[in-house]
């Protein structure tokens, strides 16, 4: 994570992984979940938490989730439908559940189908938030497959060359297994920064750098400075990957529009521009090594890569070279031993809930 | 095309599509393809110049590939074999063949699977150079389904934080079918330009912009200025898309180790960093439509979702927003109708080689 958006130590309580998990899925079950939906969503979260991905752990997302869950605008037992279905692909109707469950339930059927066939592909419609895609492509890793998930949705993003937002920040995530390394994982919107670091921002009460957002003309603020403001339904209008034309903008923009293909059109979700902020889709899929490679040289190959990527000489003012998933595999193995930093305003906010919803919180 | 990149009109010939396509096919005859693998190499390559992306046509390439030719270093008449198989998936060795060739017969396997079975991927190792990646992917499109093509290989571009190349630029192709409006094709580079660029910018003696390339030491150039150089081998360090890890490098970056496992490490190319200038590795998949939605509704949905895009309100100083292939496609139909402009100095490389191979090119 960029240095800039690390909490400073003294707004920090760390909380230990087992609370965390309780108190989240004592909410979870509060609004009707499932016991089984409520862990799984705990872990969606938590794993967010452990592998330092603030933006998409409980700080940001839980409580927008509440919130939809108290207005009634999301259903805590979808009753998910598969509506059509070939060997390897189908499209799930998520009956307006959040993603967390519809994503993984259909990363289920992804796997069970390249399992069989080699190749797994699920779009998802009628869904919601589904938290950090990454957790969705992961869970193909200890079948020995790839895992791919993207999500469309929302409104923040305005095309290269655009005024007015158009796309969400529609990520892509990818996951792929090793041996003895930390798995590559790759999570990342198609925004120059995620939709939720603006809401970290704001938390930690920092402006927004060059080449993130737009001017209201919508021509890019390649200036920065202006202030971060998270609040839900309020369309940021963030720049596309690359910020400006000449620095690859169309690139960010183009993957985004694939993504809301993938996701919105091709699980037939909505008309666009229909992607409102509560209204979703998503794709998921599962590629098995197996049907390209033997496994234990494809995991022995990942192996020497990225160790190749990490021995790549560093340019000054940089330690070492990173790969996608290495900072957050490190960072799961110290969480889960010495506990989650969160901002004390989050466990402020969790103390309050949870006196509300007459659950034990022990921090406050 | 970013308007630097154009040609000025004093240094352009325009070429009727139909001469440019006999003088390249006799070109490849002469060094032994078939008949149709070089009807196949001529096509990829002309694809290119009719849809105004002359980075990937005969201007930059068919030179380079020439000269591998002259050297023996690409075999004319590869014998493509399945080494790997599952009901969608394949590895083919590419026994040394340009990627123009394996990449399209590799394609019309994954094809054949999807139509079968929902969706089909085949992994390429042993291979060449394969022109624009986005005519492989747009192979789909007949078929209404989603093609993808990713090429990994040569080393142009350093890691987010490293001193020293390690990845090629790393192309990603997604081609998406419509009904009316010209179809989605987003074809480009890992890195915030294609390499290819900086060969144009070469012949048009054009310095290179901020963001694109990094310094000696590593750090991204974020001020430009640096003199345009295209030598067969030389290592150009290129910058991830992004640029800077403020403006989210480490996403171009990390797309670009993706493309490399899919094309590099699944097909078993070659242990990183293995992959030297001449031996790549490609990935291409295809995704039936009808797997997931109805055909008709699908690409109905894809001209109001495009039609859409390009009726975004623009920012000062554009006329319109466009979309991943929209530009190309014009300017297929523009070219088809009026030729192909060419530089100059691309006319002159025809008339040389076909005087030395005997071969008549009526333009000089």
């Amino acid at each position: 994570m960029l240095d800039y958006f690390k909490i400073s130590k003294e707004d920090t309580v760390i909380i230990d992984e087992s609370d965390l998990r309780q108190a989240t899925k004592d909410i979870f079950l509060k609004f009707g979940l499932s016991e089984s939906n409520a862990d799984l969503c705990t872990d969606v979260l938590l794993h967010a938490d452990l592998r330092g991905i603030e933006t998409h752990g409980v700080s940001n997302m839980l409580r927008t989730y509440v919130q939809m869950y108290q207005e009634g605008k999301s259903n805590p037992n979808p009753n998910l439908k598969i509506v059509r279905e070939s060997f390897t692909t189908a499209t799930v109707d998520g009956d307006g559940g959040l993603g967390l469950m519809t994503a993984a339930h259909s990363m289920d059927i992804a796997i069970e189908k390249a399992e069989k066939y080699g190749m797994g592909a699920v779009a998802i419609k009628n869904s919601g938030h589904l938290g950090a895609a990454g957790y969705f492509a992961m869970m193909a890793l200890p079948h020995d497959m790839i895992g791919w998930c993207m999500t469309a949705g929302g409104k923040g993003m305005i095309p290269t060359f655009g005024a007015e937002p158009q796309l969400g920040t529609n990520p892509i995530a990818i996951a792929i297994p090793t041996n003895k390394k930390y798995p590559f994982v790759f999570d990342a919107a198609m925004t120059s920064i995620a939709g939720n670091k603006i809401g970290l921002l704001e938390r930690m009460n920092k402006p927004i750098l060059a080449g993130w957002v737009a001017n209201p003309d919508g021509s890019p603020d390649m200036k920065g400075g202006s202030k971060a403001e998270l609040k839900i339904g309020v369309t940021r209008n963030q720049l596309p990957l690359g910020s400006t034309r000449e620095l690859g903008s169309h690139k960010g923009y183009g993957l985004a529009v694939a993504v809301d293909i993938l996701g919105g059109i091709l699980s037939g979700a909505t008309g666009f521009p229909g992607l409102a902020v509560n209204r979703r889709g998503h794709f998921v899929a599962a590629y098995k090594v197996d049907g390209f490679n033997s496994i234990s040289k494809f995991k022995d190959d990942m192996d020497e890569m990225l160790q190749g990527l990490m021995d790549t000489k560093p340019a000054p003012g940089h330690d070492r070279v990173l790969y996608p998933g290495l900072e957050e595999g490190e960072e799961e193995d110290l969480r889960r031993k010495e506990g989650i930093p969160l901002h004390k305003e989050v466990v402020d906010w969790y103390s309050q809930i949870c006196g509300e919803l007459d659950i034990p919180f022990k921090y406050n």
